[in-house]
């Protein structure tokens, strides 16, 4: 079970050229897109509690990214 | 407009911890999965390609994730 659907981890894929998807192709996709969310997450929450905020905002987002 | 529902990555973020979550930020975390999964894809169409098939399976996603 992952957070992010199926279908759109398949749409990302289709989109990368002509070509098919394997369903577990899909599967793969979203597990590694949610792990690096996961990952952004967990960096960004830092980064508010360090701004001294219980609310994760945009910019830590962003630098949470830059950091990765 | 991104292909991840923003409710995914809304939930990623709650997820990271007792806090709060801006609406921007969502938005934010969507955008960066979203060129994350794209990424992902195009290595993975290459290593489909190199292996002379026309459809992205779940190892060509596993080995762009380790190139990555």
């Amino acid at each position: 079970m992952t957070e992010i659907p199926l279908a759109s981890a398949e749409r990302i894929l289709r989109n990368a050229g002509k070509c098919r998807v394997s369903a577990d192709a899909a599967d793969q996709l979203c597990h590694h897109m949610q792990d690096y969310g996961h990952e952004l997450a967990r960096k960004a929450l830092v980064l508010a509690h360090h701004a001294n905020r219980k609310t994760i905002t945009a910019p830590d987002v962003v630098l949470a990214a830059k950091d990765h």
